[in-house]
């Protein structure tokens, strides 16, 4: 049987700032720009999941998408949608909320689910023009 | 000679009901949900048909788009566009149109036109939040 | 105070045929063509609502967005989505499911709610490239 | 000579939160759900500048959209972009930074520059699903 | 009975220089800037038709949009769709062909035909962020 | 430490010809049609430029986007951006500007600068409807 990819987009509203907590305030200024700013900006976040697997012969389908919408919006949607990731999300603390960051957080949370053997790609857009794509931990 | 991809986007309007005939009324109607709904609903469906090959050194071209763009309304959209799914293709008279079998179908009957040498993957949108992607039977 | 509009997309996935029942059989394929296609065919249909009225000076809000949209999906998408217009849905028995009178039709039962005095306009997107914009019984 | 409109649509990131100071924590939670959230969240704002007026005979123009793109930065890009409105922006530190709000600001700004008596309209998108569109104080 | 007004949007791609020869080449240049290369440029023009018309009782329709693509594909695609316009076109012989002055020659050519009782405006995009909208010569 | 995938989009309009002089005047026109129009035509070029890399743990980036922007523009914006390829543009004086061809030498414009390390992919859309993706010579 042959694989197939299924994605699921899905969006959230969210502020960030750019700062690491290593660099001196000339470096974070320098590296990360107006995305510095102390009060933070934000962003329409466009999540692309990708998942992959086999296409029941019953169901025609890979996974059913009304329960992966589920589990997306129960671990996603809920922790980032209408947040301030620096300061309302465990996950930032300590790490800089820069788009590849977070898309690695989302594949770390959706991994200790029952999608877990479906996971193929999280591609998350800051804006149309600006994405980035992870594919998880073994893929180089 | 490296390999180029070259992507084509058609669409195609038609009706689909997910129905399973192994599968009792309550079955389909907790599997499917509301896509079960018996006298169907429809779909804007995008074709996204991704070819692979060298760039001929005279035309910088991998194939010709015009050929392309005529193989496919012949054997896709004529079939499917403005069409009930279920009802008017037999292809899915005994299988369910899931976005995901509607690609493998479409696979298939392009992999019997001239276009098959250069068979990529077919993505198809059902919604504008909604894709499967398929690269064929020997991509695991 | 000045007016402002306000507007909400949201989509629902149906099925319809166009056929009109005072024509001949004939008349229908000459004027509806491919869609007259017995078994029907589908669109993912996206709904503009533009509101219209005055900015509240204490909110910043011309109407709760939050209210409109569990209005419109109890009035609209629970009517119309993952549906048969032309089987499905009252309205449609006895007129011709055209993006034009879908429109009025959601106008209509819009009118019926505590929306009616902030209607301005029902655009309605049949496919990307077909759209239809009603202003309502007085707007001529 | 007949009137033409041009439109340039230009966007901006920006952080707020929807919190009117007249109102109790509780009516502002119930008022603005999760947009009241105390750190604030985000969007990627499309703003769509709308200008009228005659195409000028020799150049074929209305105005330069070269000089309208630099207004516009210096005025509302350079103003809002990457900034937390409530914080960041002296207009929305007594003004509750909803789009119907920025979109008023938007045009009383761009109504003290040589665009005056070319300002049509000004559309708002927080997201591709919500936007606003103000005419002026004459239109209503 | 209502108005209703109904869009199609069609697409041509052609290339363009603005130069106008009243001016000098300096004017031509300072006016102009990158848009006066004198090889030209291009763009994927976007062109959303909207006319406006009573819904027909029995067929639910303002006018056939087969045959309003028809006329629009002979008079407007095959005129501009792949040409030059400065060099193939009549119209722009002597006119600039600012995106402006394109859509008044649209509105004009289409004037001619039988869908000129409905003509409500012509929407042009030079680019998915630069627009314009013609109403007509009695629409100021 | 995992890779990802950044990319940037960025737009160019230009005109082009498509027109091999190895080939007589009647094999160009049955090969390119419409696209052989002697004085060319054109598009809005949309260039997804993927990166790939790890992500630096104290940055949270991969590359920095903003210096990403300015090799972007300074090598392939400044080059293609409102010119006509066939005639202004050096390397297509004997190459054939299909998106093909211009994919492959924007690849290779890009592989003399700081970026080649980390270039995965370019993504060329002539249209919304055709694109055209390189992942340059080593990935057949």
């Amino acid at each position: 049987m042959a694989k197939i990819i299924i994605a699921k987009s899905v969006s959230f509203n969210a502020a960030h700032r750019l700062h690491a907590a290593q660099l001196s305030d000339d470096e974070n200024k320098t590296i990360f720009g107006k995305c510095n700013n102390p009060n933070g900006h934000g962003h329409n976040y466009e999540l692309d999941l990708e998942l992959i697997g086999d296409i029941d012969p019953i169901t025609g389908m890979v996974v059913n998408l009304t329960e992966v919408k589920h589990i997306v919006e129960r671990e996603i949607i809920e922790a980032f949608d209408h947040k301030n990731l620096n300061k309302d999300c465990e996950e930032f603390k300590h790490l800089v909320p820069t788009a590849e960051n977070i898309a690695v957080v989302i594949w770390n949370k959706l991994a200790k689910t029952k999608l877990k053997p479906y996971l193929h790609a999280v591609v998350l857009y800051e804006t149309p023009k600006n994405r980035v794509r992870y594919q998880g931990p073994n893929n180089d």
